[in-house]
């Protein structure tokens, strides 16, 4: 069924509220099986939320809509709703009786304005709101279907959850099942162009590709009469997508990259330690922002000056005048220093220029990632060729994040092999 | 100037995405002085977003578009703005050069759909985009005005700065004036309670407050005939505001919290190093996102368990078995070990429990930041009584910024003397 959502708010179109509320009617909307056509956001003025309504209705069936329902004088989604229908309102003992009881719960008198909160369209089917004042409600009539939720959106959330989703359901014709894969070491364009022959002959399962800070996503996405068969549509997909880009893929269950990281970590009963020059701290911020990072992470250090590369980890002074700060050599040494010192079964370290500035036969975005793991010692080089100072750092914690993904699931050989070619 | 946002892209119809660019643009422009009337958002299908175009502008005189300019055969947004407005497309030599450097710089092959991107509508004004590949653009025609942006938040700011906003200025009626001033230390509600003397008796210069993470802004704007009346009401409002809540304010021109710490230390000509804990790396992080932070910063510490505590630090084992990891003795411990060993001029450390668990007796949201810096030993107690990880290790690392900025303003003194009244 073709959908549409309506935020009321003028707080939304002054930029000071997020529409997060259409984000998550969307996505659940779309799990059901409905096609969401359109978003719109209107402020808290009765003709142009009329003609709103209007425009919404010329080409989806159903609309939902968001805000606009409490106690004061310029809420008035459910009046133009109930105009639009051709309905009356009418006033709702329940709601009544519901609201006497939070004023009353909560120790507080209650102000006359709130009684508009128990009138609703005629006809409806009442959504009481136990996490508020302001019920919602669903309204079908010739066909048009809208429903109406509170604008906060905790209480647009239990009211979805406690009666929205079961209304909702009576109009579920098709089951949806979509994945969304992660990969990282490849571009958007490239990707695209990867997967190609499947994007062009398929109109189910849809294929989509996403670029988000450093690495992109897939989404797989299909609709068909039952859940199971709309499950294994997007799993052959999958395979599918695996044989062409599988070497990029690190999550098949959108999980973050580092989420997968720590999780891999702990699932294999290692520990990981870190020496940081032109990341600064980002990488081990990472790993311990993962609740129960406690597990993988004893230590790890940032080495921003020579001095403290020389004297935190013990790379030898020659080498870093030999070969440049920033310098393979380097990359490595700290790995094998930091190894010795803190004793992690993985011993990840970087230096680079994160920009603006970079010395000499060097630009920022040179990165080179040192690692030492079981009989492994090497390193990766990145090269962003961007003079952005923090999309490198993010980008570079990104490369050694996957670095580590791949050795700790045995793919380096294989990505160097790659390489190679 | 009465103004529409489109957003295109289906993953925002899909949940996937919530539209940010909208409320980042709604802001600028109210700021600027134009009237936001509606946000729409619709999928990649050429139909739908060409009807949306027509319904913009129907009552709206200017419309902004967000997303769809990319490389591939669904960002279609440049050709239907083009085919409403009745022109055609041309090729942009200056973006085709643009594009050939990017991937020469990136050391990439340019796949061929990428040339799309340099098409632009006959008559428009480009907008070059430094910061990824899809150029934006402004077309105007009988009256009616539509400027595109790329749909990645990164880059649509960056757009909007160089290029869109000055491209806007020419239909501001009014000129404007705003200033966003930062404080750190004190809750939203008590902040506007403070200044509600002002804000009850003013309609121009306004006066909005902001909850920000950890900590909260003032927006002080004003609109006039000419940019120097402007200026000047806003000046004036200033500094009645720092006669208000002078102790809390950091910033008078919305520098980020460690902005001003690493400017200070620069002008200061001091060094910085942290032993953390609870905030694993992310004030490091932090520092080193600064350019030029080599200045202040040479080495710095994540001690995650109490062994790193013990063997990086020199903690002795009696104070984390006596007082437990997470006190005042162990921060005050971890702060002396960590300027013996980095001997920098301010040492901080933290210990706390960031969430979701708390040992005995605890709970998440405690922590004790602990300090040095010349004669002045102590710490800072830290509790936000919430358990939510991401947040508490934020705000836990702003209130250690915010210790640094107290120390080497000279203002801690004055701080404990107002906190023991």
């Amino acid at each position: 069924m073709r959908t549409s959502i309506i935020a009321v708010g003028t707080e939304l179109l002054f930029g000071q509220t997020v529409n997060t509320n259409a984000s998550y009617l969307s996505e659940n909307l779309n799990l059901m099986g409905f096609d969401v056509m359109y978003h719109f956001v209107v402020g808290d003025n009765p003709g142009r939320l009329k003609k709103k309504l209007v425009q919404a209705f010329e080409d989806t069936d159903m609309v939902l809509l968001t805000g606009g329902l409490g106690p004061t004088q310029d809420d008035l989604t459910k009046e133009m709703v109930a105009e639009y229908m051709g309905v009356g309102l009418y006033r709702d003992e329940k709601v009544v009786s519901d609201l006497k009881s939070f004023f009353e719960r909560h120790g507080r008198h209650m102000a006359d304005n709130n009684l508009k909160q128990a009138y609703l369209p005629e006809g409806c089917t009442p959504l009481y709101n136990a996490s508020g004042t302001a019920p919602g409600f669903a309204l079908e009539k010739d066909g048009k279907i809208a429903v109406c939720f509170p604008g906060p959106p905790r209480e647009l959330k239990w009211l979805f959850e406690n009666g929205g989703r079961q209304y909702l359901e009576q109009f579920m014709q098709k089951k949806m099942c979509y994945r969304v894969i992660r990969t990282i070491g490849i571009g958007e364009s490239d990707l695209e162009t990867l997967l190609l022959p499947l994007i062009d002959t398929q109109t189910d399962p849809t294929i989509a590709t996403y670029a988000k800070e450093g690495e992109c996503t897939v989404r797989v996405a299909s609709q068909r009469d039952t859940a199971e068969e709309a499950a294994a549509a997007v799993d052959e997909m999958t395979a599918r997508i695996e044989e062409l880009a599988g070497r990029y893929i690190y999550s098949l269950n959108d999980e973050e990259l580092v989420d997968t990281v720590v999780r891999l970590l702990k699932e294999k009963h290692l520990t990981i330690s870190a020496a940081e020059s032109c990341t600064g701290g980002k990488f081990a911020a990472a790993i311990t922002d993962v609740a129960g990072a406690s597990e993988v992470i004893r230590s790890s250090f940032v080495t921003y000056s020579n001095e403290a590369k020389i004297s935190v980890l013990g790379v030898p002074e020659e080498t870093i005048s030999t070969y440049g700060v920033v310098s393979p050599e380097t990359a490595m040494a700290m790995a094998e220093g930091l190894s010795r010192r803190a004793g992690a079964d993985v011993s990840v370290s970087v230096t680079g220029y994160a920009g603006p500035d970079a010395d000499e036969g060097h630009s920022a975005g040179e990165a080179y990632i040192g690692y030492v793991y079981r009989d492994m010692k090497g390193y990766v080089s990145v090269n962003t060729s961007r003079n952005m100072r923090k999309w490198n750092r993010n980008y570079i914690m990104l490369r050694m994040l996957r670095t580590v993904y791949l050795l700790i699931t045995d793919k380096m050989q294989e990505e160097q092999a790659a390489k190679k070619q």
